[in-house]
């Protein structure tokens, strides 16, 4: 087919090179903004006199009319036609003539694909902001639900102090609250409006950048015209971005793939959420967890992969640039999706407080409680560290746990213990000691939970305002 | 729809965790491989009298019919069924009745998506192979036509000394080289056979794996079994080949982009190998090279998407491996299309030698040989490098090059220049003279293109080798 | 070495599992912020009446002392202590008698450390912050010296229009301006105080974090103790920070290897900043511009690093997360010389504008404006295009540029050209006319170099205030 | 300090550009590569009649003393000499004057310091290979010793099926003789010799690149200059190989973390392997696995620097290339002691056997074989998986294990059940009945070992091999 930029060729594209450098397959998930962006253009372009306002309305009602072809599914994209923007021109110019090929005066596709994907992209991460929110909302509540049950805390994957389930599930909440707010700065910085910036250094028409920018819900305008059609760095803070939640989703999903396990039995997750095996009758397995484990490494995959098409691109437009779209919409469509399922999942899944508590009889997890009390009786707690790591290799030689040690024994390693040594050490007190400022004691988690949900609160009007804008 | 494994369970798979965990999207890509095995499977069964013959025939007459379905357009993909295996074998049973039943036995979806996996790639191995020896063909037959035009070579992107533009091509063949020998490596640790290990730990069935090995075309069969399921070597090791690969088209799309510049205007490219510009009417744009070196980094995301995906999990099968086939299949695709273009492209390019050549008149590129003079005539090279750095200098400041330099001029620098040292800088001498093993001499270019030629005879044997078995 | 832990083991550490889990070769580097961090914590045991007040001014003097043999040179640090943190700890008691075990009262290594890495992170950012803006003031300055100079500005890496030389630097501007912004975010999340978390669970003694947090000039306090210790997103967001900002480096050093070729011919940049080679007398390479470019691959690699070695770890602290600091440290080290040097190197080249100027009056990059004529005199864009493209052709085959067509040669390409179609598409009407903000008009250029000069205070400000906060 | 190539330079080199640009504070490593090479291009610069024959030896005697300096700490290097290379020559002219400046004769720095890489890596891989196959032998001997131990094994980390803790221990081996396999292509892309390459040409003095690799231990040479200096491929694909190996061991790394928990307690590690907790005195963590599992992050993002770092650049040598070894040493030293370590601790930890098999009793992943059982009985597997499945639901409902259904209960979910049903489905018969080639039967992990054991001892040989080449 003819290209609408081919005057000055002598012989046609190559067939196979059409299909490689063609974008149709993927870009076209951007027709909306295309649509809505080339419908502010033409408004703008009438407004200062570039066009008559009865073109532009002329245009308008033709990109409307393609819009709703789009959506009811009676547009066809053409590979030699390359890209979303080329298919709806050419086709404007197929329904209203001649004057079609006024729309793209004073703009060049590098700054209408520019417009598009940060139309796009602030249309998701509001999108993303919504659900983010449900998530952290779903981590909550079920915090909430079972605030008082115990469960042993670990380091290195070693039981080492007891905690509040509900303090361990809260770490995430406060996590997925880091990721809201970079989010915050993500957004910021898509929320820069880059038509105009022609080709590469603006045009000679008399256009309004700003205007567009208002019409479309753009806070900023790119100050800078080869800045505009070549930064990528949205993409590439988005990406950050949704890798750093990915790995936090990959942390929750290894515990709640631990805790499934037959020799841990913290959790059930409900039957919606796993499935079975081809072969083996009686396996139930945590395939959503895994999945989410597993797309981390999917999503830090597209953000090396932008920065490596980045590296060592001089200005201003370079074709590499269009590899920047497929790794987004894919990182978009995964964080979407996880933190989707995961809302449910958290919600639907049963916590087994009775064996979590039952585990703390059987370790040495209030050894710290242990060096505490004497330190609290004088010792430096250096020496109190001492006594206790004696004590429990006593233990373990003797097929004991702390509580089981009896006054005598206790008085073998330190004249400081008393008769209350044993109630210093049990696993409630334990909990109900650590009241430091974000610690686990019950008087402190209810405290982080009050402050999540005035987090919550905030999230939810900032997300309202990332919609209104897009 | 009521899962094949739902025995166990109470309740049904929320519609999103089905979508989400499903892979019939892209494993569907397998059909061919999974229903091959499933013959060769079935057969086996029927030899080792774990099923009768007629129950075997009653199968495999299914499961052609199946493929002459699919081939024709005539399959429906289910998503609730999962994946491509449980896909077909749903369908085999509708089609035959409870018999399609037995084809599961002694084997698991663990070993099967293994096979499968091995068995594609290894189709693709052979096809890519065949692809990049065209390559390397092309690269070497333009090398041939173009054997004696002199051009810069460049070190630091600075001009260093001249080099016969055959030489500089010839760099990429050998490089290809390298790439095919990889190959030649991953393709051996793909060519194992994974069937018969089950979901990890082989079966109670008396199967003969060595019998399906051989139907398969496969040389090796995995001694472990938890290994031959959990195994992801060959895919992170073809992720890593065509990591390498791209890198190297990389490098010479970079050339191929600063060759097209107006400042450099060494070569020209096809217009069917350039697209144009949508505002500028007189660009002619690279957009071939541009896309496969941005590319590169497409595949390096993959390689590193693998590689994370992997880390930490135990043994062994996980569902995190599912994540191993949309990048794998990305890559295969990437680099088929990036070896084909690039065949075609560099064929079809223009070389404009007179401008080559005609830049070399305007630098200092002979300067190495003007200190290599020095050297024969007994100074150390330290020394000669000195005097020639100095007359460099002096040239620049005199807006000179070395070729304008009188007897006397040269003298100041040293006594040691004759009448000859004008001969000696000449740029045919220059090049002519690094006839050292693999320099750019006349002659030397002559002998690696011989080599190449072998080189190219004994890959062909090898690629045919690869698709006999496959 | 008998270990601070070591009561509970029945054996010593071996000699080389010491040496592969030890952290004091790297970690020393932080020991500025270890005894700032364990004065604050001594103090605050004090106030809180954990321990006695004369016991934390023995410790604090310990402290200091230990201090000021570390800056004399005079501590030698031992591998079988470990880390910095146990290394101190062991010599404080070592000075100052068992007093000295009373330090680590209420706090363990895994909030320890995590303070110390937020505050040497948070001193760093200032670091950073004010060498960023110089770099942008170098550019600013650069930029304002050349203000007039046209060159020709490129997409694909071809010629597409004319634009200003400094509207081409000044992009460069803007990008920083970005990381800056970004690197606020950075220095917000990592202002966050984690002491008081404990090993993972808070603490059983009556601390006062905030006391901690405002002397030690934090502005918040981890709300969650599990938290607190496990989170490593400031390192991870510092790292893409530094990841886009040395991508946006290579890319200007991609732009300063091109201008300094024989072939571009732009720029020459200092002596200064330039070496040479061994071998070939006449070399003067861009080194710095290849090295930093380079080093953005060492940058992305760091970032893939620490997002793989933090990818599915259970909470709360892995000793995985060991590896979070050399490739922090590197990262550090390597953004603050690029930076530095960067800023000085654009200051000292020198800009060949007559060779910028002249190539344009070599090429087609005025291509566009004869459309834009074309387009004020009526025609729709598209047709322009065509019409202008045509044109192109016909130059290129009678070889001859736009500027050389007479009248009669325009219109036979279109009836619409008159006679000031010459003027129109002289180099200096092409950048006076793109006159759209943000745009390369000289009018666009001086309000764009207004702007900056604006953001450089504002940023010095904002670094003043990072630079106080530390 | 003036510089060895200052001749044509007006200006020192910047002190800060000096630091930035300089590779000896890393280069230094390759000493003993540098000084080799040198001695062995002397010789056949004499060899060939470059230089004298009384020349060389005075070259060769100086550049063994240099040698016997270094070693015995008589050295010093300095940063304004760039790099080990400019070192060693500087040095050589102060001990036997002018005549040390001959050495450099017919080389550059960019072949040179290719030389030394080349050499120096192949030293480490003869050196790794050793140590894989150690570790190797150490997997193997602790499976024979424990050949007999039935533990649980896992698919989605849900108990599947029973296999022997051997088997699952030797799919370990069997990953790591797949490393050696790669190893061995690796070395052999190493083992090419590059020396005679110049800057990038060739030489024009006649010299015998075959002489200089005989005498190095080198197989081949590089066949195209340009090639030879620019290609960095060997040192991508040792990081692969380094990768794809760390990938491995994080995977046995995240093994031993589990099994260590108090929930699994499968192994114990020996406390010369562990460490402790600064506040909880039971602690005693598995810090060497952990630390093993964080580090294959460093080497896959060592892997992503060498791969972005070698992206887009132009031939031949660029100083981005200098940025190749810090990594790839880094690499190097990881690996080697991560095998080391591992080698020592798989060796001395204790495996608890008792309690691998008494978890056994209390799951169902014998259910498979009950599935299998009414197979052989004739009924299609899939029907037979649903009747297990729903047994196995009716048993979680009731509490109890498949072993604990009396014939009755058997019989209410199929007729087939008979009386021997219940020896069917014991663990031990479990086991014993994989018998399928490369399963986990008593007599395959017997055939298995025996089949390792002489993959040992062809690994012993072709280690040796490769040391004898170095």
């Amino acid at each position: 087919m003819a290209k609408l930029w081919g005057g000055r060729f002598a012989k046609n594209t190559d067939a196979m090179v059409e299909e490689f450098t063609s974008s149709i397959a993927f870009d076209q998930r951007m027709y909306r903004e295309d649509i809505a962006g080339s419908i502010a253009h033409a408004r703008m372009l009438a407004k200062c006199g570039i066009i008559e306002t009865e073109e532009a309305e002329t245009i308008i009602t033709g990109l409307s009319g393609i819009l709703a072809d789009i959506e009811a599914g009676n547009f066809s994209f053409e590979v030699s036609l390359e890209d979303i923007h080329m298919n709806i021109e050419k086709r404007l110019t197929e329904r209203i003539g001649p004057v079609g090929g006024k729309l793209h005066t004073a703009r060049s596709r590098n700054d209408q694909v520019a417009l598009d994907t940060h139309m796009y992209l602030k249309r998701e991460i509001a999108d993303i902001a919504e659900r983010l929110v449900d998530l952290q909302q779903s981590i909550l509540e079920t915090a909430e639900k079972h605030k008082t049950i115990i469960m042993p805390g670990y380091t290195h994957l070693q039981r080492a102090q007891p905690i509040l389930f509900s303090h361990h599930l809260m770490a995430y909440f406060f996590m997925l609250a880091r990721d809201f707010s970079r989010l915050g700065g993500v957004w910021e910085r898509t929320d820069i409006m880059p038509l105009g910036a022609g080709a590469l250094a603006g045009t000679t028409f008399p256009i309004d950048r700003f205007f567009v920018a208002e019409q479309l819900g753009f806070n900023k305008v790119y100050e800078n015209s080869l800045d505009a059609v070549s930064d990528r760095d949205y993409v590439l803070e988005f990406l950050s971005f949704a890798s750093i939640l990915m790995m936090h989703l990959s942390r929750l999903s290894e515990e709640i793939i631990l805790w499934s396990t037959a020799e841990f039995s913290f959790i059930e997750l409900d039957d919606a959420h796993c499935t079975g095996s081809s072969i083996m009758p009686q396996k139930k397995n945590p395939d959503v967890s895994e999945l989410v484990r597993g797309k981390s490494g999917r999503v830090f995959g597209h953000l090396m992969a932008m920065l490596t098409i980045a590296k060592g691109l001089p200005l201003a437009y370079n074709k590499d640039f269009q590899e920047d779209k497929e790794g987004l919409f894919d990182t978009i469509d995964t964080v979407k999706f996880s933190i989707t399922v995961y809302a449910a999942m958290i919600k639907a899944m049963r916590i087994n407080g009775n064996r979590m508590e039952q585990t703390l009889t059987q370790d040495f997890s209030n050894a710290t409680d242990m060096a505490d009390y004497l330190v609290k009786k004088g010792l430096p707690f250096r020496q109190a560290h001492e006594v206790v790591g004696k004590s429990v290799r006593y233990c373990i030689e003797n097929g004991k746990f702390l509580m089981d040690l009896s006054l005598e024994e206790f008085r073998q390693f330190s004249p400081l213990f008393a008769e209350d040594i044993q109630d210093a050490i049990r696993v409630e007190t334990c909990v109900a000691n650590r009241n430091s400022f974000g610690g686990t004691s019950y008087q402190q988690v209810e405290l982080a939970i009050k402050s999540a949900q005035q987090t919550v609160i905030s999230e939810r009007e900032k997300a309202k305002m990332f919609t209104a804008s897009k």
